[in-house]
């Protein structure tokens, strides 16, 4: 069987990460999430190992210190956020795809500690989109939207780190793209180890 | 407008290399294969600049010394083929895909001279069908097959060079798997890098 994807999703708020992962997801059926772990308490109906691996802060420390993260987010005070790697290898070795959607900076350091991981950043078709985007959903303060757009201009500055650049003008041709990314991940040499190595034996007799 | 990709298509004898590439052609109306030069005289209903460029054997050489080809094949005493950089390159700059078919040497040479070029092997479903295959053809001799077993022998240990591997077991599947690869990297950053500082630009003010 062949291994899954890690596909990494970052881009601005406003893009559109949140439907177009969900979708992905009600596409594929061999896609699923990435299940962080946190040091938060668990919400009602909310199941340890299915929405998060729910650990205390004493776990959390032990985990960095073992590097059992592909990455963790540590804000002082807060609750913490991390997304395992055991886990994500265990659904990869099932020929799983796994999902992460998650800022630039954890990315970049998912990237490193996973060279093979799919980067993928989504944006919106222009910046003047986005701005509207973000005015219009009404949930947000003057204060809040312009701090949302400067970050997302310092992220977008990191763009071209990715390894594919999806503009979100059109849902349906964007995640026809994502798609298309993920199928063409799935003809890497690199998949295709153990096959080539039984046709050269093959080939040998 | 976006840049062509240059899709260099390799593979053994008998992997369904003409057939897939056709059928890529056929589908794709901004894909073209690729115009080589030759020494060669036209037949009959050949065009200069449509099927070949027809060169002589002196303009031949003084292109090689001008470094004006991708990659070119000298067998001593026969027609010489060659794949003139400057053809590939206008094409792609009015974003047309431009297709290449191969062999490995050639290949690898072509990723040397454009690093952006994209390096799809195609392989039979197995070593066992690639004999059948060839074999069925009834073209030709056996020792003829025995010398393109080997040379697919030696090709495929090659495989894991280029970017992509694509099992042609059923051509639909493969020449969607083509398609695939070709519209993830349409998604390259790479091809955005306009697009991208018109954003940030854009965000700017």
């Amino acid at each position: 069987m062949q291994k899954g994807t890690l596909l990494v999703v970052s881009g601005p708020s406003g893009a559109g990460k949140g439907t177009l992962c969900n979708e992905l997801l009600a596409r594929r059926e061999n896609a699923k999430f990435s299940v962080s772990a946190t040091t938060r308490a668990p919400r009602p109906g909310e199941i340890d190992g299915v929405h998060y691996y729910f650990v205390t802060n004493e776990r959390f420390d032990e985990m960095i210190e073992q590097g059992e993260f592909l990455e963790y987010a540590c804000v002082f005070g807060m609750n913490r956020y991390g997304t395992p790697r055991k886990a994500v290898e265990e659904r990869l070795a099932q020929g799983i795809d796994v999902i992460l959607d998650i800022d630039v900076q954890g990315a970049l350091n998912v990237k490193k500690a996973m060279p093979e991981a799919v980067m993928l950043f989504l944006l919106p078709p222009s910046f003047e989109v986005l701005r509207k985007r973000l005015v219009g959903r009404g949930t947000e303060t003057d204060e809040q939207i312009q701090k949302r757009l400067a970050t997302a201009k310092s992220e977008i500055a990191l763009a071209s780190e990715y390894d594919y650049v999806i503009i979100n003008d059109q849902l349906e041709t964007a995640l026809r793209q994502v798609e298309d990314v993920l199928d063409a991940e799935s003809c890497r040499p690199s998949r295709w180890t153990q096959w080539l190595k039984q046709f050269r034996e093959d080939a040998e007799q």
